[in-house]
Parts: structure tokens; sequence; C-alpha cells
């Protein structure tokens, strides 16, 4: 610290000269110090540095627009204005954190739970997805007893201790904790000639099995509505319906992570559990909530989460504040004003028929996936269809290059991970696959 | 759901009729049903529902003002406008995760990295004090290579799993961890004759030995810099060195937890450590940095937070925002252009001065403790000098049917704890020692 030895020699109790400390750091500054740890590193291999966003659009500081089809927190737009009048307007009228509660705060949270099964009847609000997976495995564990959770293989739930945990993909310097069992991702592929639920089901069990041999216990199968770390994994829908029923039957909890696949996304309904006609024990609420605005929410029985507050609290001290429910609801109100459900189903459909189209002329992308705005194509070698992980990078930075900006997924990281903003139109979707089929006969 | 039988009914994958299940929703509003958790209760016996907030004051929804020395989090005032402003120019302009870094994350980081001791080199942001502790110890166990945390006996250190193991207060239905060790706050009431800074260390040192004979081993001392839910606890400024040095002689790290302490709240400069002489080896941040914004942050040693990436990468995918960092630069510039580190010493001495005038006057008051615009003030049974709960319980509560809002803290939550925002004035420290006084005379 420019100064902390000086403040401690004039006494230890003056005011600090901030203004001397803020010249240090703009010499820092100028000395382009990297100040953010390394987790900060960019997806690009060119670093890609954004000054503006507006609908499905980024714009980097010299002023070149990319389409944004990588990321799922601007749900229903960059700067979408109704958004931030909310958050502008209710940021001055109050913002307080949980523990008084305001009119809006109720407001949203009965509103949001009426889109929800009547028997998750509870929101606890948090600041992010991560918080809302830590709270969703500790009323699990507090209601079953037991430990042990199964997660698919490429998972990623979050960053806090106990989240991380259960992300195999985010453990990459340690092995998995003996109350952790991974299922392969339900991969028709995979599955052959079984069929998916079944096959998908089989290993949920032996999963459970071997965590009820090691002692642990089964506490609860977690996993993201679109599986979108794993590589995007949507249909046939229903097909979830028999693992949900083997965790019932085991006495687990079935935990429904929307942080990917909630609000629209997926298009038929606002939440990915519902293609399986399935009711989860709990849900988790992420990013897209508030379109940007930290938040994120658990949904459960209430008396799930009456038992587990018996033992601990469960709060976030931040989380159920006005401005966060202020922006919810602006949200909500998108989603319904613009019809983007609907919209999500209809650019989502032209979006894989074109991508099918270029699988047929292009022979190293393989499978297309996906439902409403969340698809996955893998990237294979054309020879013998296998996983084309540098392949996969080659194409999503080439796009970059030509100002198309998506990810990659999969264990493998062979997956075209696509996921823009749901205003995202059938004109962003044409000029997408040009670009796409332009950039693929480039790197052919 | 009000609609999901008939969504799925209808095939699975047409958009949902939102409107309908708004109309269900109106109705549950109605009802009045509680839609959130047992942990929004409120704090106070006749619960206040807030509609607005303006600089030091509150206003319910029937517009009645209360003077807010209760809460921490509106560090610069409740709606500050240049805070407001930050938030919605960003919010309009840019509002994305952390994954592309833009010039406002670098620039604040580089900003807020200049206030701290210059080993203290990386930032990672986060969403709330909560993540920002989880984090830190998870680089403590990565860097250490051990499990045991050291914490005071009436520590709150936030609400993720991880986090609210070493958060005493929060284990209610549960004993703690074995690798977890309390020690008591640093009381000089409790030290007696021998000097605070020996005793506290002396304890610190015990509970080391404790960890491993156990086998956890030590990884770190964890404290709030003030001591802020142990009771607030400031006194005299240094007393920490010697629990400090305890903690590097057995190869510990020391994390000081600024989520109450830091941003100037104590005076003296912007943060709690510095009043000890002390530089931590991990900083945490949290709910005032952004005036409300649910931003957190945890500060370290670069080779630390190396080591604790390779392990699983150190993240928090909504933290970096360019619409949090503008708001904590605007804090920075509120705190600095309003001069708000000399208020706070300048108000709180003009408290502490008052309070202690009622101390003499009422005998239910016992010590007066705090630095800076964080107060304690023990509410005790006059004969005895025991703890009085149920006094401070009533104090609090009459205090806020006369418009004050305060808290209270400590084992046994007999201690009023005093943090208005730091604009507070003179004028405002008159008024709540003429209320207070009345409030007492009253009961007495």
């Amino acid at each position: 610290m420019a100064g902390i030895g000086s403040l401690l020699a004039a006494g230890g109790t003056d005011a600090a000269d901030m203004r001397n400390q803020d010249a240090a750091l703009d010499s820092r500054l100028r000395a382009g110090r990297e100040s953010l740890g390394p987790a900060a590193t960019p997806h690009y291999d060119k670093p890609l540095e954004l000054a503006r966003g507006e609908g499905v659009y980024l714009f980097d500081a010299a002023g070149s627009r990319y389409l944004n089809m990588y990321n799922n927190v601007p749900l229903v737009g960059h700067g979408h204005p109704e958004v931030v009048s909310a958050i502008a307007a209710q940021s001055a009228t109050l913002n307080i954190p949980s523990g008084s509660l305001s009119g809006v705060v109720k407001a949203y949270a009965a509103r949001l739970l009426g889109h929800f099964p009547a028997s998750l009847g509870q929101l606890v609000l948090t600041c992010s997805g991560s918080e809302s997976n830590d709270l969703a495995l500790r009323v699990a564990r507090a209601v079953t007893g037991r430990q042990g959770v199964v997660v698919t293989r490429a998972a990623i739930h979050g960053g806090s201790a106990a989240v991380a945990e259960i992300s195999p993909l985010l453990s990459r310097g340690e092995g998995l904790r003996p109350y952790v069992r991974t299922v392969p991702a339900p991969d028709a592929a995979l599955a052959g000639t079984a069929p998916l639920g079944s096959w998908f089901a089989a290993r949920v069990r032996a999963a459970i099995t071997a965590l009820e041999a090691k002692g642990a216990g089964f506490a609860a199968l977690i996993l993201d509505g679109a599986f979108a770390s794993d590589g995007v994994f949507t249909d046939p829908p229903g097909f979830l319906a028999e693992a949900v029923a083997a965790v019932r039957a085991a006495g687990g909890l079935f935990i429904a992570d929307e942080v990917q696949a909630g609000f629209g996304r997926m298009g038929g309904g606002l939440w990915g559990f519902t293609r399986h006609g399935v009711v989860p024990d709990i849900v988790t609420l992420g990013k897209p909530m508030g379109n940007g605005y930290p938040m994120g929410g658990m949904v459960t029985r209430p008396d799930y989460l009456a038992r587990a507050s018996e033992r601990s609290p469960c709060f976030s001290s931040c989380g159920a504040s006005p401005v966060a429910a202020a922006a919810g609801m602006a949200v909500l109100d998108v989603i319904e004003g613009e019809g983007l459900v609907r919209n999500a189903v209809r650019c989502g459909e032209i979006l894989k028929a074109g991508l099918r189209g270029l699988a047929k002329r292009f022979a190293c992308l393989g499978a297309v996936r996906g439902a409403g705005l969340i698809i996955g194509v893998d990237v294979v070698d054309p020879q013998s269809g296998a996983p084309d992980t540098a392949g996969a990078r080659r194409v999503v930075n080439t796009l970059r290059q030509n100002f198309v900006l998506i990810g990659t997924a999969g264990l493998d990281g062979h997956t075209l991970k696509i996921r823009p903003p749901l205003c995202f139109t059938a004109a962003h979707a044409a000029h997408f696959l040009e670009v796409l089929r332009a950039v693929l006969a480039s790197l052919g």
C-alpha cells in the first residue's frame, strides 16, 4: 500500500490521504500490472476488451461490433432499457440487505414462485448461482442426513468450496471426494441402441449404489437442465424421468440447476425440467435472473427449508435486496412482453436446421443438439469421427476474428456451445450461419 | 405451477402462457402466503416494511422516517446519487460476467489494490462477502495444505457451507467441526490485568496447538477487523500484532475479514487491520464495497492465488462485472470527495463521548467500545453487571418505536451495535443520544 507505513508512522488514527495513494496507483495502472487473478484469463486466443453492449451485440474499445452468441447472462439482451431503468429507479429509491423486507421483494418472490410447481413454495434469494447451489447442497444434506452427490462428468455448478467439489471440470488438481460420484452425460451416441432414459437411469443407480457402499450415503442428484458444460443434451424430452424416479426410490433429492437452462432459454416454458415432466425437490437459479444484476435463488419445499434452517440459517445477506427484485421483475416482464420463450423456440429451430445443413456439407461437424437457444455442435475428425478439441478451438477463434462470439463445452471441449440472448432474431441466425459456413470453408 | 400440466399436455415445446400464471400468482399474493424462507424474519419485534432510503434515513410505507444506525451496507448513505448514477450508466453501457474483461474492471482493480500493502497484489472480485471468505479459506487451505481454522466465539463470516462452518453463531443445530477452534473475543474485561495482546495471542496459540493435536493442522486465523458480531472490540490499537505473529510462527495465514470494518468505517484509513500495524495474508471485502450493489473481493499475494488456482480456478462468474467496478469506483470517489474517513473518526468520538456520559447516568449501560462509526455498548444488570440480553432487546425495540434503528451483537446478544452510514453527522449523533437518553429513562 502506498502510504501504509506513513499512515502508521503518523499514529494510525489519522484519516488516509487517499489522493496520494491514487497517484501511486495511476503509475501502477500505466505499468500495466496485472492486478486480477489468473482466473480472469479471457477465453479467446486474441484477448477481447469490451466497451459496450446493446441487444445481441457487444462492441470493443475500437468500436468493432460482435454478435454475442456466447453468454447466457444477458438473457433479454445487453443493456435492455426496461431492466436498466428498473435497476436505476430502485437503486435510487431503496437498496437494503435482506433483513428488512420491502414490498418489491415480497411481490417478486410471489410472482416467481407462481411459475413453479405448487410443492416448491419457498424461495431464498442469493447473490449468485454458486450461492444457490451451495445452499441447495446444504438443504439436501440436512434433509437426508447424508453427504453423497451424483453429478455429470463435465458438470460445473459454481465456485464456492462446497460446489467446486461437485464440479469435476473445476477440480483439475485434485481427484473427486469420496462422496462425489459422476455419471456420463446423457448422450444418445453413448447409449447406442438402448433407450436413453433407461441407460442414463442405470448409470445414476450405479452411482447411488457406489455412494451407499462407500458409507457416504446418497443425498442428491444435481443436473444442469441443459447439460450445457457437458456439451448440451436435451433429447428426447422426458429422458430424465427414469433417473429422477431412481433418485426418489433411493430416498435422495433431485436438484435441478437452472442457472443455464432457466428463464425460457430452452423454450417450452421457463424451466428446463418441464421438458422432462419431472418436479424437482430443489431448483437453483442464477445469472440470467437479473440479466446480469448479481442475483440467484433457491426454490424448494417449505418443509425442506425449515428443516435445513433448524441446523443453520439459510441466508444471503445481500440476496433479497429490493434492487435485485426489481431487476428480476423487469426480466420477467420483458420475457413475457417480448414473447421471448416463443422466440427461443423459433430461432433455435432455424439455427439447428441451418447447422444440420452445414454438418451435411462439412464433415468436421458432427451431432447438432439443443432446445431453444442453447445449442451444441460437435467438432470431429472427418475421417475417424473422434472429438477434435483443437478443431473446435480453431472454429471458435476464427469466428471471433469474424466478429461472432461462441464458446466450447464438453469433457473433450470439442462441442461448439451456442447461447445468444433470447432477443436473437432469424436475421441474426442467418448471419451466423453464413459466417460459420465461410469459416468452415476457410479452415477446410 | 399453474399450467405445468397443461403445458406438458400441449406437447411440452409450446411457449408458456405466462399471463395466466401471473393471474394465479396474484391470488397467491392476495392470500398473503409467506413465500420467503424462515431466514427472512425481520429483526425487530414489530416488523418493519421499508419503502425508501435517503442518506442516513429510511422511510417506511406510511412515510415515517427512521435514523438508520443499524446497517453497514449503505456505507456512503442510502441512494447516494453518485453511486446510483454510476450503476445506472454502466448498466446501460456494458454489463457482462468476468470472462471478458473491460477497462473499468481493470481500472477499479488497480485503484483498489493501491490502497493495500504492496505484497497484496491481486484481487478476485466476487458477488458477496460470503463468496470472498469461501475463496479465502480455499486459498489458505491450498497454500498450507492444512484444514484447521481459528475464529472467535461469536464470529459470522458468511453463509456458504464452508463459511457457515467457521461461523459459530450460525451453527446453532450442530457442534463445530473438529477442524474449527474458537477463541474468546479480545475483550479487555476478560483479560483482566494481562495485556490484551498477549492474552489474546495465548488463546490463539492454544487453539493452534489443539488443531495440530487433532491432526487437522492449522491453516488460518480469520478475524473480523471490528469484531462486530462479537460485540465490537477495537482497543488498544495494535493488540492483534502478537496473535498474527503467533499465526506466522505456526506457518498459518492471517485472513482479515474487512466485510464489516473496511472502507473507512473504523477511521484511520480504509481498513481495520491498519489499526493494528499488521499486514494480512488475505483480505476479504463485502457489502459496503458497492454501497449495496452485490459485490465482494478477496485480495491476496499473487503467489498464493496462483497456488490455489493450480488446484481449482478461483472465480465468481458475475464477480468482475463492469457495473460492480463502476459502483466500487463511485464509492471510493465519495469516500474521498466527502472526507468520510475523517468524518467517521469525528462523529464516532462524539457518539462515544455521549454514550459514556449516558453510561455514567444509567447503570444499565456498561462498557462503550469502538472506532470510527462502529460502536458497541454493553447492556448489563445494574446490580450484578451481568449481561442483560432482554434489556438490550428492549432498548433496540424501543428505539425502533422512536424511529432510530440499531442492532445487537455479542455471544450473549447484550451489546448494542451502532453502525450508521459514514455520512452520519454531529447533528444525527446529538439526536440519537437524546432519543437514547429518553428511552433509557422510560425503561428505567
